[in-house]
C-alpha cells in the first residue's frame, strides 16, 4: 500500500512546523517537490532546507517535477482545475510507481494548510490507485497574518468570511459579512471596496525575516499597500501576501 | 519590560505544537495556568504534560490560577464579556508583579489558536501596565477537523463562513454563505437546519487518541452525532467538537 501524506508546512518559517509534520516528513521514502515558474529561488530554497534538515530516512528521496500549467484556453474555471488536477496525478502515479512500485511512504510539503485553498487532497484523489491519505495541518496565512498584527481574527462573537481576491472582485463584500480574510490576491480587490469605510491588515512573506505589515483605514493606507507589495515583488522576484478587511465602526 | 507569549498549542495533542510554540514556551520565566470548572482532569493533564516537556528553563514557574465566571445577571453579551476580561486581567497583573515584578517572559498556552474565538489577546490589552504581545499561531479546530476527515474546508475557488453556534441559532444560515464551519456549540445548533438539505463533517477531541468523526447528509446522521456527542460528554466529562457545514448540491 502506498501511505500519502498532505504535509501543511506553513508560510515557509520553519519555527511553523508541528512536531507532526517534522515526522512525517523523517517518514518519508519519497518526497514529491512541484516547481512551478513562479516559484522563485528563495522559496524552493525554504523548501529544500526543510527536506534536507527533517528527511533523515535513509532511503529518502526527493523527486522533483515541473507543475503542469493550467489550460487558460478553457473557458469554465472547474473544468480548467480539474483537468489541471488529472495532469498533476498523473505525474504524481508514474513518479511513486518508478521510485516506490506498490509500497512507501509518499509526502508533499504544502505551503499553509492542505485545507484552505490548496489543490494537494483533491489531486490526491485523482490518482489513478488507492492510497491512504493522511493529512498534517500546518499554519495557514491568515493564523501569520492574525498573528503578525496581534489581533484576533473575529469581532467578540463574530463571523469571519474566508474568501479569494477573485470572489472580492467578482462579487463584492458579501452582503452578510463583517469580518472578510482574503486570500490568493493577486490584484489588488481591495481596491474595488474604495472609497467605502473599512479598516485593513495587510501583511506579505509572513513569518519570514522579510515580512511586511501594514494596517489602517483602507482609504488611508491603500496605496502604501499598493507601493509596498510592487517594491516587493521585484525586489524578491514573487510575493505571498493576504489581509482582512473589517467594516469601520459608524 | 514584560514580554508576554500566547502561544497557539493547537488541540491538545503534543503532534500540533510548533517548533516556534516549543521555543516559546521554553523561553519562559512564568506560564499563567487558567484553571476552569468545566476544563476536566483530562485536559489539565494535557497542558501540565507540555509544560513538563517543554518548560526547560531552570527558574520557570506555573502559576496556576481560577478563572473568574462570566456575570450571567449582565444581560449585554458584550459588556458581560469585557468586564470579564478586565477582571483576568488583574489576576494577571497581580500575579505576574508578584512573581516576576517588571522583567521577565510569560506564557499562556491557548488551545488553539490566539486569534480564533479566544479572549487572550483581548485580555491582555486590558492589562493594567504595557507589555510587549508575541503571538504563536496554533493549529485550530477547523484544521484539525479537516485533516482527520481529509477534507478541504472551501469549494474550488468558494467561501468559507467561519461562525459560533450562538449565531448558527440566533441568525440562521447566512445568506451568502456556501461552507459554514461553527464553533463554540454547545447545543447542536446545526438541528435548527433540519431538515433541510446540508451536509455535516463533526468532529469531537480531535488530534487525541479518543477522536470520534461522523459524516454524511444531515438530516441523517444528526442522531447519531447527538447520540455520540452525548456519551462521550458522559465518559470523558468534557467535550470539544467542531464541525463544518455545507448546502448539498441540489
Amino acid at each position: 500500500m502506498i501511505r500519502l501524506a498532505l504535509i501543511g508546512i506553513g508560510m515557509g518559517s520553519r519555527a511553523h512546523l508541528t512536531l507532526e509534520a517534522i515526522e512525517a516528513i523523517a517518514r518519508a521514502d519519497l518526497i514529491l517537490i512541484p516547481e512551478k515558474g513562479e516559484e522563485k529561488a528563495d522559496l524552493a530554497a525554504l523548501r529544500r532546507a526543510i527536506c534536507d534538515e527533517f528527511a533523515i530516512h535513509p532511503r529518502a528521496r526527493l523527486a522533483p517535477f515541473a507543475m503542469p500549467r493550467r489550460d487558460e484556453a478553457e473557458p469554465d474555471y472547474r473544468h480548467r482545475v480539474e483537468d489541471w488536477h488529472a495532469r498533476i496525478a498523473a505525474i504524481w502515479a508514474e513518479t511513486i510507481r518508478r521510485e516506490l512500485g506498490e509500497k512507501g511512504h509518499v509526502a508533499l510539503l504544502v505551503w499553509g494548510d492542505p485545507s484552505l485553498y490548496d489543490s494537494t487532497l483533491r489531486i490526491a484523489q485523482s490518482l489513478p490507485f488507492a492510497v491512504e491519505t493522511k493529512v498534517v495541518p500546518g499554519i495557514t496565512a491568515l493564523q501569520a497574518l492574525a498573528a503578525a498584527h496581534a489581533i484576533p481574527l473575529n469581532t467578540i462573537g463574530g463571523a469571519v468570511t474566508i474568501t479569494t481576491g477573485r470572489n472580492l472582485r467578482d462579487k463584492g463584500w458579501p452582503e452578510d459579512a463583517e469580518t472578510l480574510a482574503v486570500l490568493l490576491d493577486g490584484t489588488l480587490a481591495f481596491e474595488t471596496l474604495l472609497p467605502g469605510a473599512y479598516t485593513i491588515w495587510w501583511g506579505a512573506f509572513l513569518g519570514l525575516p522579510h515580512e511586511i505589515l501594514i494596517a489602517g483605514p483602507l482609504a488611508e493606507v491603500a496605496p502604501s499597500i499598493r507601493a509596498a507589495r510592487a517594491a516587493a515583488r521585484d525586489r524578491h522576484g514573487w510575493i505571498m501576501d493576504t489581509y482582512l478587511l473589517r467594516r469601520a465602526a459608524p
